[in-house]
């Protein structure tokens, strides 16, 4: 079992009161990519520009990661330059340069139309849908979206949330798509848009899940260090969607377990800038950290 | 094992938006005994005015609560007025009138001075000292405060919590004491103040616990109806220190399951205005959604 990940690949500039990094890689795919991988053969459809560094292709390379769907084309690769301040709970952007990602139109093999998991990272949702019908007979799709889509592209959101099984949102994006402040009440009318599963990230506070047949709630795992929460949320899907591939069971056992390792998974990104510590994580290190959690959350 | 708790007892008029109560019961002290009560006889230490209904002192007997140290005195009751809009996570409070406040000198009778089990509910914490001193050998001492004090009696306050075992407080009031945002770190700082136990309470986000021999953390009880969040604090604590008296040991798994206790009688507390919910429940109540509550987050 594999999977295939859609999303952006990106030079990140961030600032936060732990430091300052510059044009460092990033974007939604390759965090989702670098947790994934640690359960599942991960496929990285995204585009990048001319100017993208060689270097950054082999690193993601030699993390496993197949790049035969990556795209490159003339002009920039897509940068985000943004700060956290104060408890690093939301991210302020400075500016957002789409660059190639305006032409985009993700193209996958044959083979890779045949893989039966998929996570369509943050991106326009006229994309997401794209790819998403280039797929034969998809068995488990999540999405995630932000806040401009909701905004601008409410309708082709809304109509693509019919085709997905498990809508993933923070939870403002949660409460902007729903209209309802409780995380509950929101959760049922995203329930209500068509997945049939809804996952509410709540950054340092953990993680609702809300289905049809169980809800599950856990917090995030307490990090005294948070040097950049950047790709935190797609880290967090990363370890969820490749523990639930790997297993090849959709049930509440392993539902909630996949949160569970995402959550851990999430923990680890957040305690370096970029892909710092969740570059050199193996298998090994979310197990460990998992028994932790639970000693931390079970009585 | 009995328990005494010092605090308010007030009459609050409140505005959600589910409705609006006008000078019901309330106040940190009644909160706390509304829960505590269900495991442990409940002293109750704090003033009233001579305005204060009798039939709300009636109410409180007839619940098992121990008055015999609620002074009636000439003077007003101590009243708070106060809103909650969106998401109900902050209180906006509209006046405050102290009333017998300004003269409370807490007077507890000699039996009471050999219970070992106190909770110094939010109070001016000179009260709260004066309190403590007359409590012979104290084996368990938990406090509140708030802004209010941080800000204006942050020495006797320090000094206070020298001599108290658990410091309980929310989100933001610990990250005002500590200078810290990261709630970890404001844990340990204001572990280095004195309490070998830390609570910090994150409101519809749970709870984090720090100890010198482990940290705890749980999610608060999933709620779809919020109706009025006034004293959930209090609620938790109530359920916290009544567990811990009733079983008579404090160790991590009774510290847990305390945490779970006190976190599932502050759901049943928000789910209706004041003292609605609370004042019927039974222990059972709170078993019953302890079960359902380990089934939400364990995996």
């Amino acid at each position: 079992m594999s999977i295939v990940v859609l999303g952006t690949v990106a030079l990140d500039s961030v600032k936060t009161p732990s430091g300052t990094r510059k044009h460092i890689l990033g974007g939604s795919a390759v965090h989702f990519a670098m947790s994934a991988r640690l359960f599942v053969p991960v496929n990285l459809v995204a585009i990048v520009g001319e100017d993208f560094p060689a270097k950054y292709l082999n690193f993601l390379q030699r993390k496993g990661i197949i790049l035969s769907s990556v795209l490159r084309t003339a002009g920039k690769t897509f940068r985000w330059k943004g700060e956290y301040r104060g408890d690093l709970n939301t991210a302020i952007t400075l500016s957002t340069e789409l660059g190639v990602l305006l032409t985009f139109r993700p193209r996958i093999s044959e083979a890779q139309r045949n893989i039966k998991h998929i996570f369509l990272a943050n991106l326009d949702p006229d994309i997401q849908s794209h790819l998403l019908t280039q797929i034969r007979s998809p068995h488990l799709v999540a999405l995630d979206s932000m806040n401009y889509w909701i905004a601008h592209k409410r309708k082709s959101l809304l109509k693509l949330l019919k085709k997905v099984d498990i809508y993933v949102a923070n939870d403002q994006e949660a409460r902007q798509l729903s209209g309802e402040s409780n995380l509950i009440k929101a959760a049922r009318q995203l329930y209500a848009y068509g997945p049939k599963m809804i996952l509410i990230k709540k950054g340092e506070h953990g993680v609702l899940f809300y289905g049809d047949k169980f809800i599950f709630s856990i917090p995030a795992y307490p990090t005294e260090k948070v040097v950049d929460p950047t790709g935190a949320g797609d880290t967090f899907a990363g370890g969820f969607m490749g523990y639930l591939t790997k297993v090849k069971r959709i049930d509440e056992v392993s539902l909630k377990k996949a949160i569970a390792y995402g959550t851990v998974a999430a923990s680890f990104n957040v305690q370096g800038f970029g892909l710092n510590k969740t570059a050199s994580l193996k298998l090994q290190d979310l197990e460990t950290r998992l028994k932790k959690f639970r000693k931390i959350i079970h009585f």
